[in-house]
């Protein structure tokens, strides 16, 4: 263990925990997101066993949500009318104790000492403490707590208590608690509060000797959910158990006289469950089966699965980095959460923070698609389909949004829980389609990576012909016969409502292409889609007549039509606290002038680099790299990429670590409403993608790695096509191992290898030599490679 | 009189009297706001004397507003907070009656006959009804109403009732109330329902005999306004006269017995104050003065003043057509409207409805400078010179708001009441830059009108300063050296957010150019404004590099960079039902397309024809013709003058009837809001310049008349630099003639005159000939031209 490496960062620096040491007050928010625990099911925020102190009380379940209005001061044909949150459902993580009467309660009395760590192998966040009560009692907490990833309704909590130097009386409420008062929120719209206030009424309340279980609807959503608890108790012979429950609160009291040495110790086991449709009796007994088989599974049961999971992840997953201790425990975290977003997701949207926090109302964006599922693609295959399956189960309503927006196929909303369009701002919202060629595009790599052609057909064929559909019908062709897609946002925020975003069109141009050739390949299936010859045909010559606007002028790709005329941002003269411009700046100002909030021009050389010439791709980088402010957090992990593809080594280094350490760090300043899980997987990413420069298509996979300066060796794992694959670069070589599979072949710098039972080692190229480039005045990342 | 000439049209056809000869109880939201009276300071809807039935009842009062809030679903920096809405204030037009203790009513008993007359000269709303209780007394009664355009803080009504076959027991109850109950509007925000709901806090109320004073202040906006009412009671012998007053009514109780053929009359004298700083008692005082004056001025002097204005008014603004009797009932109707508008409005802004019902919540845009100021500044310049003086008084604010949005200059609210920025929707409205050049250029066409110099140097100086200083700074040089104005909204609201919009480029240009000018013609007025050499010369340089986009494929000039190579809007498939297209069609769909709203490189043509050939004019208003949806009021008059300009007279004729009579036949289905003054104004230009081809500038007149086929004379009159001048085109000839003035140089279709005390004479050209344009499917203005 070493000491925290920036100073104020509450965590150490070790290879396979994150541990905070010391309670750090002022980091609370940031600690409760980064010690979050899901499986994508469900998600408990990091906050103490006693609740209080707390930033953010977080307990959330995937797709609970509550509609809330969507107000506008000059309404607009087509604007969502309501949009849904993510709410604060029934706390059961919540365990009170007392001490001879006093609360445990870590602002009073003496705190000797307080630490927490969530290991990344085991996935169990635990927690040691010893506390002197104002009255002068000391005790030792003990709690480690867990989120089931294998039984998916199930977390856990081992609490213990020992009373160290006098005998103490203990109570320890154990608790569900539904409608906690949350911190007050001002965001300008007292009526959004008020439907948020309480969202839950209650339906059903029931204790028995050692828990309870609590039934509540949402208000407004109509959404039921049952919460219910159980508890093991260990400790000395005389030790009272009771439970009682209300309408919003089940409580198991637990209290017994302990000498010093002595502990006490109570398993709880949560377990939730809900449901849009089914009765309460169903929802009811639904959560009360799943608590049955986790208190027979026991705790240490729960623990063994636990690690038998993750051991298993971890096998494949791992990223190992040598040179930079830090980035070594980062990578490992982002790799982490991207799993807990996404594991047991099941057909539910991942969100944007995973179920780690309350930003973006937990909303999914194309952020799963674009930058969660490359990764888990080949890490997590399963959660990665069932994400796309999500997509194709919400398809009727992007299908009655295009016909509200006058459009064929399908629209997919562009921030939704359950598939509703909930943007209250078009322009960077419905106008802003790329997200259905994002979605097509992760069709396509799902199955380059899987080979998974059953999904291919019963899933990717479907959402490949509606999003074909949309393009088809958004774009036109002019006069000159080229395909044009006018008036849509791509992902640069900062600019918006542009003719033929390059983006755009060519993620569309590949939408219709694949949409083409999978229909194609499927033509019983098309046919039942309504597909024929005529319709494939039409997204063929879409595709091939697609517009790419180019500036002859500066050789750059212009990121939209007309954009390279536009006006510099005036850099010079932009202050560091006028960042995020868009919190500084309004809009009109920030779209009209050559600023970028996120790689835009440069995610689309990181997913079609097939069609930009090396020179091109450099000039087109050097363009946009000095006008780029990363603004958003989907950036980073692009520019690292690209950088490294260009030749910029040490500053792809620089960009991956930003991405990376962006929740450690807590380098945007909002970490606290929750982990940035795009940035998370982005890391991945820029390892796999940029440092091993790996690209796949369904037939085949290469490699072209390269390291930066400081690191001295980089290992990562993926699953391809049926097979678990290794790779591992240092300086002077690159390793190839397949671990399990059958014989492949690859190609390293374009040398095709054939690969079987033993590992394959080539040298590596000399390190590249290209000119600088630069970034907007301050806005460079932080300089991490040495000189 | 003739019958009315539609079929469901309230109204008579009449050459000086818009009368409805029976009531129109579903029209009744429509003649509220024909007959609404005002005189730019007050403004009454034409609601009946007692009140009810009503469909919005309309007392207002400029610039008294009250604040409410602009919610946005999602925020951005520099949105408005708040907004401002016009109120229906104390309402003193209120007069009850009882017969013989029945409430007159015109829903219960029976209606021997209801007329209501809209006197054009006279300037007086009448009426004359004969009512027959349920329990069978007949009544008659005739009211006549005025707003004072001689005495501006008062109103005056005389209402006489006569009792017809039985004697009867008469109560008049005459009010003043506040906060009188509105109709429920469903506007989709409660907090703006509250917020507007009760908007006025009593402060105090008196009584005497036979009158009352209410003050209130408006809750949030915190503006105080004061209302009075006295009374004359002409009658019988036995008379009882008596008042009181509560918060928020103010009553005057006339009782008396008349036996048949007896009349009771009853002058009721309204005067109103507001201030935003003054004191209640100093408030209060004005009223009882000005109730003092108009009292003393009596019913019959009032009347008396108010005929002499107006025919001091028409005596030049008259605008005769002979060949079309609703036409020129229409014309007169239009020109009434813009008067009451802007007569007395006196430094304080001009409404896109007058004070004539509370639609575009009461507020002013670009519409008074671009459509209403033209003819004012001919007609009644001393109102044109005011509405330029309140923009002069509202710089500090559109100073902040500029700097706000990181510019120089001013840039000044695309909605307002006071002048702060009140538009929610920043795509079409802090975008929409282009109010400022319009600004800029009513200075320009009001000094050319008149001629004022002191004007120009007091008033124009400053406002064209800030506004050069606005446009060099919102606009930037390329690379090629051309001036660019980047990511703004033109007139068009159907395309928004776009490059080089031509109309704001060439009005920008204008603005540069003309700017100046004057501060090179007041160097030291301009140096006090801190204008130097360098920045007159930088507002040159910007006039002269000015981008303005031309299709060279085309032969026409695109609305904006790229306009051209949008996607034609499918007018075919657009059933009639669909428009207004912007409640049917997201504006993601409308901006993409080749669509327009309302006239956009059209009115660009309009006001600055010098730049265009008369080919590439024809070209133009073909092209654009062909998808010109006319889903605004404010692009028939410009259609009307650039067909009459491209020799389309007939089409011209129907664009001007359009225009015209939108109001008179409700052709937009939303009269009921307010009477469109713009549309009214254009209605005097599409005559002035578009028949008379009237162009002028402070160098000179120029008239190039024109017929279409279905008028056989037209006169018009109009002030120019100190002269009153009336033309009149007949088939074969038109006469000029001096009405006022010193002698004068004009020129008759580029044929230099002069003109003395003589008319001159001058023989008209052929008709021209034309290949017909053609409009979108379904949207042609209605033929009215035989043929």
């Amino acid at each position: 263990m070493t000491a925290a490496a920036d100073s104020g960062r509450p965590f150490t620096v070790e290879p396979w925990v994150v541990r905070e040491p010391a309670l750090h007050l002022d980091a609370m928010g940031q600690t409760e997101s980064v010690f979050a625990l899901s499986n994508g099911h469900i998600g408990l925020r990091g906050n103490l066993d006693e609740g209080e102190p707390h930033a953010i009380p977080g307990t959330y379940l995937n797709s609970l949500y509550e509609r809330r209005p969507l107000p506008y001061a000059e309404g607009g044909y087509g604007y969502p009318e309501s949009g849904q949150t993510i709410i604060n459902v029934t706390n059961g993580k919540l365990i009170r104790l007392l001490v001879d009467d006093e609360p445990f309660d870590l602002r009073y009395g003496q705190l000797r000492r307080h630490e927490r760590a969530l290991d990344l192998q085991s996935g169990i966040l635990s927690r040691d403490v010893e506390w002197v009560s104002p009255a002068g009692r000391a005790v030792r907490l003990r709690s480690a707590r867990l989120v089931s990833l294998t039984q998916r309704a199930i977390a856990a909590i081992s609490y213990e208590v020992e009373v160290l130097d006098a005998p103490a009386l203990l109570v320890v409420q154990s608790e569900l608690v539904a409608n906690e008062q949350l911190p007050a929120v001002d965001d300008g719209d007292p009526r959004v509060e008020a439907a948020l206030a309480e969202p839950l009424v209650a339906e059903q309340h029931r204790s028995d000797e050692a828990g309870a279980t609590l039934v509540h609807q949402t208000r407004v959503s109509g959404l039921r959910l049952a919460a219910a608890m159980d508890h093991e108790v260990h400790g000395p012979e005389r030790v009272k158990v009771t439970s009682e429950a209300t309408e919003d609160i089940g409580r198991t009291t637990v209290i017994t006289r302990l000498k010093p040495g002595e502990k006490l110790r109570v398993v709880k086991y949560l377990a939730y469950g809900w449901s849009s449709r089914r009765s309460l009796p169903a929802v009811h007994d639904q959560v009360r089966a799943a608590l049955a088989a986790a208190r027979f599974t026991g705790w240490d049961g729960l623990v063994a699965e636990q690690r038998a999971y993750l051991d298993d992840f971890w096998a494949t997953a791992d990223v190992e980095i040598d040179g930079d201790a830090e980035l070594q425990q980062a990578i490992r975290l982002a790799t982490f959460h991207v799993l807990q977003a996404g594991a047991r997701a099941e057909r539910r949207a991942i969100g944007a923070k995973g179920l780690t926090g309350n930003g973006y109302d937990g909303h999914t964006f194309w952020d799963t698609e674009t930058f969660c599922l490359p990764m888990l693609s080949h890490l997590a295959p399963d959660a990665a389909a069932d994400a796309l399956r999500w997509r194709q189960s919400i398809l009727p309503l992007a299908i009655e949004r295009a016909q509200q927006l006058g459009l064929s196929g399908a629209a997919f909303p562009w921030r939704t829980i359950r598939g509703q369009e909930c943007s209250g701002y078009w322009p960077a919202g419905t106008a802003a389609f790329h997200i259905n060629a994002d979605i097509a595009d992760a069709v396509r790599r799902h199955v380059a990576a899987t080979g998974d052609t059953d999904f291919e057909r019963e899933v990717g064929l479907e959402l490949l012909v509606h999003t074909a559909r949309l393009w088809r019908s958004l774009g036109h062709h002019d006069s000159a016969g080229e395909f044009r897609i006018d008036g849509v946002t791509g992902p640069d925020e900062y600019t918006a409502i542009v003719d033929n975003n390059a983006y755009t069109n060519l993620m569309a141009q590949l939408n219709l292409q694949y949409a083409a050739e999978v229909a194609a390949r499927y033509p019983r299936a098309a046919a039942r889609l309504g597909v024929n010859a005529e319709e494939m045909a039409s997204w063929r010559d879409a595709a091939r007549a697609m517009r790419i606007p180019y500036d002859e002028n500066l050789g750059v790709h212009p990121q939209a039509e007309g954009f390279t005329d536009h006006q510099r941002w005036d850099f010079e003269n932009t202050p560091p606290e006028k960042y995020p411009l868009l919190l500084n700046v309004p809009y009109f100002d920030l779209y009209r002038k050559q600023v970028i909030k996120q790689a835009d021009l440069v995610l689309a050389m990181q997913l079609r680099p097939e069609v930009f010439s090396p020179e091109q791709m450099a000039r087109n980088f050097a363009y946009y790299e000095a006008i780029t402010v990363r603004d958003s957090s989907l950036s980073a992990a692009t520019q690292a990429i690209v950088a490294a593809w260009t030749g910029h080594l040490d500053l792809a280094y620089d960009y991956l670590a930003e991405a990376a350490l962006i929740d450690l760090n807590d380098l945007a300043g909002n970490t606290d409403n929750g982990i940035h899980i795009a940035s998370m997987a982005g890391t991945w990413s820029a390892v796999v993608a940029g440092f091993g420069g790996m690209r796949s298509d369904r037939d085949g996979i290469t490699f072209a790695p390269q390291l930066p300066s400081a690191l001295s060796r980089v290992s990562f794992g993926l699953n391809w096509q049926g097979r678990q694959l290794r790779v591992t670069i240092t300086k002077d070589e690159a390793e190839y191992r397949l671990v399990s599979g059958p014989p492949m072949r690859l190609c390293h710098h374009d040398e095709p290898l054939a690969l079987a039972d033993e590992p394959v080692i080539r040298t590596m190229p000399p390190p590249p030599v290209v000119d600088p480039v630069e970034q907007p005045y301050g806005r460079a990342p932080r300089q991490r490679h040495p000189g």
